[in-house]
C-alpha cells in the first residue's frame, strides 16, 4: 500500500496542474500538494490490480478521482467557512472566494479530462456514466448536510444516507473504475462497489466517534470539533433517540445556541452520549457496515493472496485508533 | 431557426433538471428556465444538419452545451457580484451564495451527462476531449477577464484572447460537436470550429459596442454598464492606444474612482471615444472577424442550401441593431 502511494505520488507529481493564467492554475495544484492520505486513488489501483498486472494504465483515472476528491474539499471548504485544511489555510482563505470558486470548476474538469485520456477508450464512455452519477451524488450529499442544518427532525436511515452520497459512493466509486478499467465483470464491478460503499460507511461513522472521542495528536486536529459545530452526527441522533424528554430539551436548546464555553459543552455532550451508550451504537452500527463489506470482498472471484493489500487497507480505513 | 429553437425548447422541457434533494435541483432549473436566446444548442443542431438528416439525435449534446454555459452563467455571477440575469434575479441572489456554487457544480456535471448519452457511444471519447478542452478554455478566460481588473497594460491582442476564451470558443466549440456527432470529416470539423470562433468574436466586439452604444430598449438592459463597472473592453483599450498623453491619464483616473454621477460619466466617456474614432476600429474590427468566419463557412463542403439556416443565425449574431 505504501508502495503503490509512492507510485500514485510519482505520477502525480509528474503531472502537475499547471497552466495560464497562472491565478487559476497553482490554487489547483496546492491543494492537491498539501497532501492528502490517496486513499481513493489507491483504492482505484487495488481494486485494478485484481484483474490485471499492467496497473500504470490505470493511473489517469485514479488521478481523476482524487483531483474530483480535492475539488470537493475546495467547494466545501467555501460553503462550511472552513479556513484550515490538512494543517494549511484553505484556498478561498489563502486565495479569495473567487479564486475558490473558479480553481474548484477547473479541478472538476481536469478530473474529466484524466478520465478521458484512458488508454482502452471503448472503455471511457462506460468509465464517464459511473462518473457522472458519482459527481451528482456527491453534490446531493452536501446539499442534504446543508439541509440537515435547518431541520431538527433528521433520522438515523437519512443521516446514513447522506454519509452514503457525501462520502461512500465515492469510494465505492473508486474500486469499480478500477475494476471497470480492467475489465472485470459486471458482477466482479458489482461487488468491489458494494465494499466500498459499506466500508465508507463505517469509515464515516468511524470519522464521528474520532471526531468525539479521539485525542487531538491521533486525529490531527481539536477534538469535539463535530459538537462545537452543533452537527448532527449518528452519534447526536441517536442520543435524540435514547433521551428522555428533559435531556431532549437540553441537548436540542444547547444545540441552538451559540457557544460560550467549547470546553465545557464538549464535556456535557460527551458525558451525555457515554451515559445513553450512544459509542456502543455507532460501533455496533460501524461493525455491520464494516462486515458487509468484508462480504463483499469475500465474494470477489479473484485468489485470496491478490485481495491481501485491499483488505489491509479497508482494515486500516475502519480501524484507525482513538 | 425559429423552428429548431422550438424543437429545442420542447426537447429542454421534456428533461427538466430535477431530483433530491430539491434545494440542488430547483436553481439548476430555474437559471434554464428564465429564458436565454438559446443561440448554442441552435448552432449544434444546425452543424449536425449540415451532414445528417436525423437531427434529434443530437439533441443531448445541444442540451450538454446549453447547461453548460447555463452553468457558467451562475457562478460568474457570483464572481461578478451580479444581481440580475435576463431579467430575473441571479441564484445566488434569490437563494444564497451555497446555493450558487452547488447548483453550478451540479449543472457542470449534468452537461457530461447529457454527452454521455449521445447514442453513438464511440463518439463518446472525442465529443469528451473537446468539451473538455472548451471547459477548461471558459474558466482561463473568466479567470484572465478577473485579472484584467488588476492591471493597467492590458492590450488589445490580450482582451482579443481573453474573449475568444470566454465566449467565442464555447460557440465555436458548439459547432465542432455537432459536426462531430454527425460523422464529419476532420476538415469539416475544423472549418466548423473556425467559423464559431471568428464569428463568436465579432460577436462579442459588437456586444462591447452595443452595451456603451446602444439603446435600452434594443439591448434589454441599461446603457453604458460597461463604462460604470470600469471594464476594460475593447473601446476603452483602443481610446488608451489612441488618447494623448492628457486624455490618457484623466480616462485612467477616472475608471480608478468610484462612479458619483454615472450619466455623466458614461456622456463623457462616450464622447472621448466618438472623438478618438473609437466605433469605427471596433466595427473594422468586428467586420474583420466577421468576414473569416463566412470564409470558413464558404469552404465547407456541402450545398450551399444547407448552409442558409447558419447563415443566417451568423449575422444575426453580429448585426443586431444599436
Amino acid at each position: 500500500m505504501h508502495e503503490l502511494r509512492t507510485l500514485f505520488e510519482k505520477y502525480r507529481k509528474e503531472h502537475p496542474i499547471q497552466g495560464e493564467p497562472a491565478n487559476l492554475y497553482t490554487p489547483a495544484n496546492y491543494i492537491l500538494e498539501i497532501g492528502g492520505k490517496r486513499f481513493r486513488p489507491i483504492l482505484t489501483m487495488l481494486a485494478y490490480q485484481l484483474y490485471r498486472k499492467d496497473w500504470e494504465r490505470v493511473l489517469p483515472i485514479a488521478y481523476a478521482l482524487e483531483i474530483f476528491h480535492n475539488f470537493s474539499l475546495v467547494h466545501d471548504d467555501i460553503m462550511d467557512a472552513a479556513d484550515v485544511r490538512r494543517g494549511f489555510p484553505t484556498v478561498h482563505t489563502k486565495w479569495d472566494l473567487n479564486t475558490g470558486i473558479l480553481s474548484g470548476d477547473l479541478m472538476l474538469i481536469m478530473a474529466y479530462e484524466y478520465i478521458a485520456q484512458f488508454e482502452d477508450s471503448t472503455k471511457i464512455p462506460r468509465l464517464l456514466k459511473v462518473f457522472n452519477r458519482v459527481a451528482k451524488g456527491v453534490c446531493e450529499g452536501q446539499q442534504m448536510d446543508i439541509d440537515f442544518e435547518n431541520r431538527g427532525d433528521v433520522t438515523i436511515p437519512e443521516y446514513i444516507k447522506m454519509i452514503e452520497l457525501k462520502t461512500s459512493v465515492l469510494l465505492a466509486t473508486c474500486l469499480e473504475m478500477g475494476a471497470i478499467a480492467a475489465g472485470a465483470s459486471d458482477e466482479e464491478v458489482a461487488h468491489c462497489y458494494e465494499v466500498g460503499r459499506n466500508i465508507g460507511i463505517a469509515f464515516q461513522i468511524q470519522d464521528d466517534l474520532l471526531d468525539t472521542f479521539g485525542t487531538a495528536d491521533k486525529i490531527g486536529k481539536k477534538v469535539g470539533g463535530d459538537i462545537v459545530q452543533n452537527k448532527k452526527t449518528i452519534l447526536i441522533l441517536r442520543a435524540l433517540e435514547m433521551a428522555g424528554a428533559e435531556e431532549r430539551a437540553w441537548l436540542l436548546d444547547l444545540m441552538c445556541k451559540p457557544t460560550s464555553n467549547e470546553a465545557e459543552k464538549i464535556e456535557a455532550v460527551k458525558a451525555l452520549l457515554l451515559q445513553l451508550k450512544v459509542p456502543d451504537f455507532a460501533q455496533a452500527k460501524k461493525n455491520e457496515f464494516r462486515a458487509t463489506a468484508f462480504q463483499h470482498l469475500d465474494e470477489l472471484q479473484v485468489p485470496e493472496e491478490k485481495k491481501t493489500s485491499l483488505r489491509a487497507l479497508m482494515e486500516n480505513l475502519v480501524t484507525r485508533e482513538y
